[in-house]
């Protein structure tokens, strides 16, 4: 290898690892770093219109899916790979695991590969604090958390930040998933409580996120615990087959999406006809479309990631690599001294 | 970082940087390499049908396009990032860099990471190879190369070693290109030509090989050229817009194509009629369909490069990865002790 010519700059590209985004976080904090995130998330919405909207590609397999999410702005384009295996969880690995690159759209070269396992968790809590901002009540305390999963610490840590939350109310199948939770946030300053059902999870809630696991359709809410006024971040349906909330609830709820050909697909709003009405979220943003027009309308942010939030959060990275210098240079490029000459880099790599 | 919990070897991904693929290329040996990888191309296209062929997924720009192409045999999944933009070259960048992963099919964990700009030029010229082994004519000594860019000298070595190409010769529209191509030849053991015309290149040659880099219509064979029992192998069309061959070649021709859907977007075949009748190679494989058939046919292979070949070397460099030992391992993927636990795998990390 000493043998080999040094790639030059061009060729090199930063990396974040999985330890290289924890340590960004742990330097920024995570409530901070998910509030500006949440600042390039909005920036992106607001300028919706000018992103190359590529539907994701999607690799279909009796274990799960794996996806590319694809985008451009025009000047920078990224992708997410990601997969989706429920059946994970019971061998131990990540249901979700991913990584992403930006690249300059003028010359085509790569200028950041990152994992984004962690980061996702990020930039999906940003976008649903940044969402429950426009849609949510005023002065919202109290929010119920049902699913106490990987996404859940997050989810508290941005709307405590973000809202101004401060009591949170835990339920999860899993009573061990709730405990560690309560565990994870036990020095947050939030009021945590630790739920035996959903019903109590959500009362006096003004907020309700539900994030759930199963792929299936299950009925994680149902009519009769959704009071007026409430805010629904509904995170956990995102994908064919897997929804969480029951229909009836949808029907009296104003819907706002991201993006509504994948969301009538992948969302809650799968449940509905392929015409029901929503708002998208970037209408919202801009000021085109109202978000809560009154104290007793309940609202639904019908989440299920969309291309453009990964972007935005792969551009935040980027900026906080000189800020926090959790990265390394990766070779991944080749750079001959005559683009023409690929053969003759490879004979003088052999010294 | 030295807080950090070790990453388990789960979420660890073995990573080929440009520096390690040449010194892959360099322990086998280029020609060696091309042989070998043309094994894994040839038994991919004989299990052409078991594969998933989804379209590439291009982000166009005035300056160029940056694609992902995926693809999945049902137990393995894999892409490659790609850009193709001409207008680099003045720029003293790439045209084309890339890189790729595979990925297991159950869980979706990524096994593998590479840079694939040296690959793709490796791939590239073993397909050419392996192709030409069942149509060009027999016997064939002399091949004609129009164009001498990056993959010029990958072109020769592989027909030299799969084929028993003996002479080369060249033709560039820049004498700077052949003289680089020639000296890189200069210890292959093929009597290599430089050429002043195309007209002087295809010259008593069995084969003649068309790459060039022209993001346009151009003529680079004339039909005056062209001799009967011929083999053409065209590699520089390859995207909408760009062709080298005039189009009364292809009507003279028996047309074998990698993937129709896609050549009759990017290929020579642009130039015709969508149901013009052409062959796919994996059928000529597998023996369902007749390659060459008598001595004075001219066979034209319409090369746009797929998804499939680059799936092959990819699999290739993983099954060389011990062999070499030239690969590092990219802490890619979280891997918490409870899947469900990423928040406290990042306050672990604080230490």
């Amino acid at each position: 290898m000493t043998d080999a010519p040094a790639p030059s700059q061009l060729a090199m590209v930063p990396f974040v690892s999985v330890a290289q985004m924890m340590e960004m976080v742990n330097a920024i904090g995570p409530r901070k770093l998910m509030a500006e995130l949440a600042a390039y998330i909005e920036d992106d919405f607001r300028r919706w219109e000018s992103f190359d909207k590529t539907p994701r590609v999607a690799s279909h397999s009796k274990e799960g899916v794996i996806e590319l999410m694809p985008t451009s702005d025009g000047e920078t384009y990224g992708f997410k790979y990601v997969n989706g295996h429920p059946s994970n969880l019971k061998r131990g690995f990540q249901t979700v695991t991913a990584f992403g690159v930006l690249a300059r759209v003028d010359t085509g070269y790569p200028i950041l590969l990152s994992e984004m396992t962690v980061l996702t968790a990020l930039r999906t809590a940003a976008t649903s604090a940044m969402v429950a901002r426009h849609l949510a009540p005023k002065n919202a305390k109290t929010l119920a958390m049902i699913g106490a999963g990987a996404q859940c610490e997050f989810q508290a840590l941005a709307f405590q930040e973000m809202l101004g939350i401060e009591k949170v109310r835990i339920y999860d199948i899993d009573p061990l998933a709730t405990k560690k939770a309560v565990f994870n946030l036990s020095d947050s300053g939030l009021e945590v409580t630790a739920c035996e059902t959903g019903e109590e999870a959500v009362a006096g809630a003004e907020i309700i996120t539900t994030c759930t696991a199963d792929k299936q359709y299950a009925t994680i809410l149902t009519d009769n615990m959704v009071g007026a006024g409430v805010h629904i971040n509904a995170i956990g349906g995102d994908c064919p087959g897997k929804t969480e909330l029951h229909r009836d609830i949808l029907m009296r709820s104003d819907i706002f999406v991201e993006y509504p050909e994948q969301t009538r697909i992948e969302g809650e709003i799968q449940q509905l006809d392929p015409d029901h009405q929503v708002t998208e979220m970037w209408e919202v943003i801009t000021g085109k479309k109202q978000g809560r027009r009154s104290a007793d309308q309940i609202t639904l942010f019908d989440s299920v990631g969309f291309a453009i939030e990964d972007f935005s959060a792969l551009r935040y990275v980027r900026d906080q690599l000189d800020r926090t210098g959790a990265y390394q240079m990766l070779d991944l490029l080749a750079d001959p001294d005559d683009t023409r000459d690929l053969f003759g880099m490879l004979r003088r790599a052999k010294g």
